[in-house]
């Protein structure tokens, strides 16, 4: 039937939505969630229908979201064919998903395809997450799923014979080792091409940390010459669009912080597929605290990375970690980023256990690649800061990227003190991820956490334990009151 | 944080949803689906958060849908303070039938709870179907959900000791013996209130049908004074908002058809619960092409209905019918209620196979709620049909909702030939009802097909299989043109 356009002025993301009354649903005997191809003119699309209740359109009205409106080059009062149009194909596959059923490489593609084209509702996304989390994903679903999600999305083609990469499943507070990792192993020669996240419920993403030095969004083109001419780049993974797909679903997780075993392997393992990588060093750190919390899972998944690394073509190495205490001195961008500067200037008073883990685990990598023998790769690691070789490596890239001023601690401070003499017998993660998000990171960056004081040292009554920095008054009162929670364990 | 209040001139549903764009919910650290509160003077909801990408909402305006707007008493401009606000406490125990546990009535009834209240978006009760359609309910759970969808919806309470009521799960064309029943019953002096459905796939629903003679949205306490004044009555379940939880699930089942089983048993039985039946018939056709395909799939149903029943407190009696024809002579409104008023006027040329399956399904109900002997509840039903008893009843009704002139049949005919002489050995129900559909029924209530010959009967070629009925051209060409198909299968 022909509708009128009317344009509802509200950008909703990327799906074509058209909301239509109820009468004029009726007559077209569609019911929401249905798809209608509507046309103006010679633009065609589908658009998945919302149905109104009230009078706000009127009938015969057809009301187009900004997207819809401009793909359709719609004018006001624009006269449109509308038509009942069929369910994309991947509803069959994703209906397959939620009975048990297997799924072939092609029909995994057609879903990742309709997700990308934004042709599936949430709902229907939704149906497919779950249908992943409860009956689960088999090995070849989550290599196909991984592969299909890399080639829906952008990738950055280089023609190097070894392309490293290194990646931390998350969850400790500071724990910034990946921004010292790869200045060193690129410095040793290899192409080191990494993306990262920005912090969704942490006070600070490598992304957040990397960005109070310099520009992290960039797009493929921009990264395939940075990378090019220094060989390594650490930038926010949203910006390139690598796995377009994984992001839409990451969307409909959220609301129940659902991770399905194989989506999470595929989210992860989809992003050094795309930039071609061949060597990769996983971090598992396991501990009450974090996502993994025994050793035995921490193997577990380590199994299966390898199992997919090597069906995707890739050597990957898994260490599996203790994720019992924050690493390093500062949690929060600026905070953060003074520890890994710290540590690649080779200062004496950079955090030890930053130092010692990111030795290991470059250490790891290089020997991984081949740069050095086994046994002997931490020696290398350790050259490379000694010499400054990582450091001159580190302001490269930073270069590359757009070198920008830090920004300063927050001015604001409290320092938190031990109630009671004796041991630290505990640091409770989560809380201390708490009060440094309260104290504003990282949306405000200076603002976080300085520790003191951590797991296993011994402390007076009156000692600090940790220092909260904030840019404002409200924010640090608020997290002065936060941190009156048991934080640490002092026994 | 203060947002100033923008209109969207748009309502989405019963959802309170406040629209943010990027920079904002970041400053508030949101994600879309995310809660937050919102305060205007005095009134203060919660409220799901939808993020837009562009800058049609500037930085601190909070856009808000019709719904949300008129609930906070908005004006333009009006500051409001928006903070974080927690998840439903319902997204806990979606979690867990995710996780495959079994959930306690508390927990359903939270769940529901939440539903009915419109807490929960799309996405947390599609998690909620699909937990329920991979996991499964345990007979507990249905019961228990059964109950808090009726506890949560409206109730039509009646001090009766006999509640009778008939339900039938559908599938079959014409198959309109709710119409017949529903007067024998209780012009046999029992009270029977029945709510149905619109037809969603289907050219005419039991509603539909009913509402070319009378009005058929009617709320609670209209309903009940109609009951107390004639004993029945036969209206759209949807107006009365008996399972409202039941409607806004079905929403989010409909885009993958998902019919998880307990889903199915609690939505049909909590609108038997919610009038209060104690005696219930349930009709289940099945066959090649309806959803129940085999008599031990049926038997099964019939198990899982009278456990259910048992467990409210309620007497069931299933009765699996062949559901591989049409039954009746008329598929869409206007025919259907011809076929039912010649069948209770006891004319010579009403439909022999609806009134035969009328008076079974009527003698069936008679005989569970002991108004007649086992065996003979048939000859009761005959005679209360014959003697124009029923006829009377289904007049009262009518009158007591509200009478309407019944429209004519289209107008545009066509008749469908035999193309070979032979026996007619199968009947494509799905394909009648798709050409009586495309031919203009249920939203052209004169539309619709006339069935001449049926399945077991002889033709000649060129003998009228059927008859199709129109209001308009394009609609009767069209019906012709989807007509070509082998509809019916002769040999």
């Amino acid at each position: 039937m022909i509708l009128k356009a009317v344009k509802i002025p509200v950008k909703v993301g990327h799906k074509f939505i058209v909301v239509l009354n109820e009468k004029t649903a009726h007559m077209l005997d569609v019911q929401p969630s249905d798809r209608v191809s509507v046309r103006n003119g010679s633009k065609q699309i589908t658009c998945i229908v919302d149905i109104t209740e009230g009078h706000d359109i009127k009938d015969n009205e057809a009301a187009l979201y900004v997207e819809t409106w401009n793909e359709l080059k719609a004018d006001k009062g624009d006269k449109m064919f509308v038509t009942l149009a069929e369910k994309p194909e991947s509803n069959r596959y994703i209906r397959e998903k939620l009975d048990g059923k297997e799924l072939s490489k092609e029909k995994i593609d057609v879903i990742v395809r309709d997700i990308v084209h934004d042709d599936l509702s949430d709902i229907e996304m939704t149906y497919f997450v779950s249908g992943c989390y409860i009956n689960g994903l088999t090995n070849e679903e989550t290599a196909n799923l991984t592969k299909s999600i890399v080639e829906h999305g952008n990738r950055i083609k280089l023609n190097k014979k070894i392309i490293a990469d290194k990646h931390c499943i998350g969850g400790v507070p500071g724990n910034r080792t990946t921004m010292v990792v790869i200045p060193i192993v690129a410095a040793a020669g290899i192409t080191i091409p990494k993306t990262s996240s920005r912090a969704i419920t942490s006070p600070s993403g490598t992304a957040d940390t990397m960005e109070v030095m310099c520009n992290v969004t960039n797009d493929a083109k921009k990264l395939q010459k940075i990378l090019k001419k220094v060989g390594a780049f650490i930038t926010w993974g949203g910006g390139v669009d690598l796995a377009a797909a994984d992001d839409r679903l990451i969307r409909v997780r959220h609301p129940m912080s659902l991770d399905p075993k194989g989506m999470l392997l595929a989210s992860i393992m989809a992003k050094k597929y795309a930039v071609g990588s061949t060597h990769v060093l996983i971090d598992i750190p396991y501990g009450p605290q974090v996502k993994t919390s025994t050793l035995a899972s921490a193997m577990e998944l380590k199994k299966d990375f390898q199992r997919l690394g090597k069906m995707l073509g890739m050597k990957v190495e898994v260490v599996a970690t203790r994720g019992d205490a924050p690493i390093g001195r500062g949690i929060g961008p600026v905070l953060e980023a003074i520890d890994v500067m710290s540590v690649l200037e080779n200062k004496p008073d950079a955090p030890k256990d930053l130092l010692k883990k990111s030795i290991y685990m470059a250490g790891e990598l290089l020997e991984l690649c081949g740069k050095s023998k086994k046994g002997e790769g931490k020696k290398l690691a350790a050259k490379l800061i000694e010499s400054g070789a990582a450091l001159k490596k580190m302001n490269e890239i930073i270069d590359a990227q757009g070198r920008k001023k830090m920004p300063p601690v927050g001015k604001l401070t409290h320092l938190v003190v031990a109630e009671k003499s004796g041991k630290i017998t505990g640091v409770d993660n989560k809380l201390i991820s708490h009060v440094a998000r309260v104290a504003g990171a990282p949306k405000n960056p200076g603002a976080g956490i300085a520790i003191e004081r951590n797991l296993g040292d011994k402390v007076k009554k009156g000692d600090t334990l940790y220092t909260i920095y904030a840019e404002n008054k409200q924010r640090l009162s608020n997290a002065i009151v936060e941190s009156k929670a048991k934080v640490y364990i002092i026994s």
